[in-house]
């Protein structure tokens, strides 16, 4: 260890350690470009000062209204400035920001506002059904609804809640924030849908939420001159921690309510957006947009995509619109994605289908994160990287999560030899770039939205009529992955594929529902064990 | 603070937490992308597999050499391979890095040595000379001397001396490093020379130069591509840190012994160098250039410079050959610059004169410190930013110190108040750009090096014939700023100037020894303190 022999008066003090946190990019760029504008929503832009002042009265009115220190707030938002300024205001008080996925059905929101004990949920009038409905189920006291209404989008106040607005509004714009005495504190909470059973609450550090920002503006080369589009959900790992990156080097953030085409490109032409975040879907959505739809611009567009390997059709046709197209992969509990396919300038002298091929490899470790490998995990040793033996990936560093919120027994099973277990199966090339070949979870991503299989089946053995199912991803040229439910009726019951189809959706949210249902016995092992491999081979001659 | 309030099983493990180290680049590089072209010396030129394998056996072989953890290797070298293979394979062993200024004179560096207490020097054999009379001064154990011979160069070795590639060769390449387990671990130690007394010994941790690379990465714009010369002498903070932060990108550090314009002129167009770092000097030194020294090149050449503001002549002669210059501050005790003259947009508009001046300003925090502002040192309050008050510079952040090595007396001084001190005297813009005005620590820079003022008194006060003498800075073409001597001599006695300029040399390094002697009463106040700013009127009248 490397302490020298005579360490007195060199320890930590006041001028030369100070706890690392994402808010203290935010006071800084406030501080030293205060009239640079930092967000952009529709027709507001918010300079640096504004935007931090808003923060500001957002911690003071959560204070006011009894929020403290490791209290919990929750939000069901779009991409909306309210939600951009959650991701500060919330913790400037102290509190841990709980954002919630508003895909979600009643049942999940209730849970999840119950396991993390919300104090306070700041809520879209477009989901304001939805949250009435879940707070009204919740166990515990219900947390105090904000209303955040949008009227230039079409979406009024219900008049029925404090409105965000004049909420924050009571807030002082000189608010001290709370900054974290020691780096470790909690930042956000972020439940993932995991396999079986309830979700679990994903809880992310200080410490690595700031030590992310700056190794993926690295990676991603963001500069004063980013403007960053918000289409992943700021419900999904904090945007992979984008938002909280922007404000580093003094970048713009431009916020979009509705994914559409249109919005995208008016964005880059209007706006010069110069990165997002993406699932396929929105490669997708690119690629194949009306003519009125887009719009030309002269600058690229560098874009990162995660939840499947971008198709060759899809970078055929998107590269020559000007966008640039990089594959990250990354998890919940990793804040989001941590390995790239990291461009080798040799690959630009290849043609274009070896090209995509070496672009849909899954990619090697960004700076931040201390390794990601692949290990058998019998054995918990690393796999050779020799392009064919597979492991689970796993990773270790400081972009891993704290653990799962009140599960420690998952937590630690989830840690179990020193490394974070991503469930994902992979192989390693030659030259040590990992390739996810399969999941080990059994997770369908349609939309970029994680499914579990698990909570499918479960939904539909409710059913009176069905024995038993078992449910996989079948490939969809407009969502990635779709759920498929193979079912087996009970001996002389009977019911129709819409009628099933109509009963998970009463259960589950619209993205978890099965697509299909297709009526056959299940393939089965000797034991009895339902064989899923048979049923996705299956699955791909439908 | 944001402790949820069920914090069970979120502590920290082997899985979500990695102490932070620069070491951790050159492991990932290595790893990641173990072909790229890593660092560049003369002909030779070494990938990251090699770079990191040669740092491995220098770790292997001090380790058999008998340094372990704690213990401190110095070295006196220019910046040559072996000078940055140091930076990595003395912290892999858990030893502390102790770069010494070569400019230094034998008593300077026989303190050194004896006050860090170094096992093993890595000494140049141009610098062997030096290196050997100051061992033979030293009081303790006297360190095994390593020669790094440069044959390339017309440096052989000497023979005396175990030469640093048989040294290296007997070390195992595979050798494990050493990680800190605690990131405030010390990594570094670099000898100021302060203004009064012996030199101090700056502590540099784990962590905060790890933090450092990543922010000066972030506000340089460093990428994969960037191309480092190191013009920056390694014993100068470890040249600000850049060397650790190339390999997070996977950039090249070319390796600069002699500063000269062909040698950078040649490097740029022969190398491709996009980066680097140097005193005014430097920049003097490149539009100064004659024909046969000069190359063209057709990229843009990112130039820190720091010590003093760029001057208008330099910045409108080296702009048109391709090089965009960006003033920078710090101190050895902030890992080098921490400031920047951030640019903004809209001087892009303003007159060449106007957008000079802007230039000459000293700028405001960089990415990665907490906060640096002008305090009033006696009431420890900032300043208005009126462009007029002047107040002291100081900053907190991890981007300090741990503090000065066995002088707890001096670090506790320079802490006060939860702020560093930094001796220099500044006002605030309204826009919040601090600018320097003076020097509160009576320091000369000359071609980039601290020259305390109180030094060369105390070295001139030694001659017989001198009764009194004050050294102030004296502007200088090529040097920036050259030490000037008032001397009044005893009565009767007599001394020329040549004299008592060759009488401080014997004492003082040659950048010390004082240019221009002036014989005259020295102005002093009523209790009899010489009126320094009086002498540096004087002097401009010279």
């Amino acid at each position: 260890m490397g302490w020298l022999h005579d360490e007195a008066g060199l320890e930590k003090n006041a001028a030369n350690f100070v706890s690392l946190t994402p808010l203290s990019h935010l006071n800084r760029a406030a501080a030293l470009f205060p009239d640079k504008i930092a967000i952009i929503d529709g027709l507001r832009r918010f300079s640096y000062a504004d935007y931090h002042a808003r923060a500001s009265r957002l911690a003071s009115a959560l204070e006011q209204a009894g929020v403290a220190s490791g209290d919990v707030v929750a939000t069901l938002l779009p991409n909306i400035l309210a939600q951009a300024e959650a991701h500060w205001g919330v913790p400037a008080t102290g509190a841990v920001l709980n954002t919630i996925n508003t895909r979600l059905d009643v049942g999940t929101v209730a849970y999840i506002l119950d396991h993390g004990g919300a104090k306070v949920v700041l809520a879209d009038s477009a989901f304001l059904g939805l949250t009435e409905a879940a707070v009204a189920q919740i166990e515990g006291p219900a947390p105090l609804i904000v209303e955040v209404a949008d009227p230039a989008s079409g979406v009024p106040a219900s008049g029925r809640h404090p409105e965000y607005e004049s909420f924050i509004a009571n807030g002082d714009r000189a608010y001290p924030w709370h900054m974290p005495e020691d780096e470790w504190e909690s930042l956000a909470l972020n439940y993932t849908s995991g396999t079986t059973g309830r979700p679990k609450g994903v809880v992310y550090s200080h410490r690595g939420a700031y030590l992310h920002t700056l190794g993926l503006s690295l990676d991603w080369g963001l500069t004063r001159e980013t403007v960053y589009l918000t289409i992943v959900p700021l419900f999904h790992c904090n945007n992979w921690i984008h938002t909280w990156s922007i404000p580093a080097l003094g970048g713009t953030v431009v916020c979009c309510r509705d994914i559409t085409a249109k919005a995208i490109y008016d964005a880059i032409a209007d706006e010069g957006v110069t990165h997002f975040g993406g699932a396929p879907i929105v490669l997708n959505m690119i690629v194949n947009a009306k003519a009125e739809q887009r719009r030309t611009f002269d600058h690229v567009v560098n874009v990162y995509t995660a939840g499947a390997p971008p198709p060759a059709a899809i970078l055929a046709g998107i590269e020559p619109l000007g966008f640039s197209v990089t594959q990250t992969y990354g998890l919940t509990e990793t804040y989001g994605h941590v390995v790239e396919c990291r461009w080798k300038d040799e690959w630009a002298e290849l043609p274009d289908a070896e090209r995509y091929a070496m672009k849909a490899r899954t990619g090697v470790a960004q700076v931040i994160e201390e390794r990601v490998t692949v290990i058998d995990p019998e054995t918990m040793q690393e796999v050779p990287a020799d392009g064919d033996t597979v492991g689970e990936v796993m990773m270790r560093g400081n972009v891993v999560m704290k653990g799962y919120l009140k599960n420690p027994d998952a937590t630690a099973e989830a840690f179990r030899g020193g490394y974070f277990h991503s469930g994902d199966i992979a192989f390693k090339h030659p030259d040590g770039y990992i390739k996810i070949t399969d999941r080990a979870k059994d997770v369908i991503i349609s939309g970029g939205e994680n499914v579990s299989s698990v909570e499918v089946e479960s939904a539909l053995m409710h059913h009176p009529a069905v024995s038993l199912c078992a449910v996989v991803a079948k490939s969809d040229e407009k969502w990635g992955e779709v759920p498929c439910a193979f079912v087996e009726l009970k001996e002389g019951a009977s019911a129709s594929a819409e009628e099933l189809i109509a009963f998970a959706r009463e259960r589950l949210a619209g993205f978890k529902t099965p697509k299909m249902i297709v009526f056959e016995d299940l393939p089965k092992t000797s034991t009895g064990k339902i064989q899923k491999f048979e049923l996705r081979k299956r699955v791909r001659a439908l």
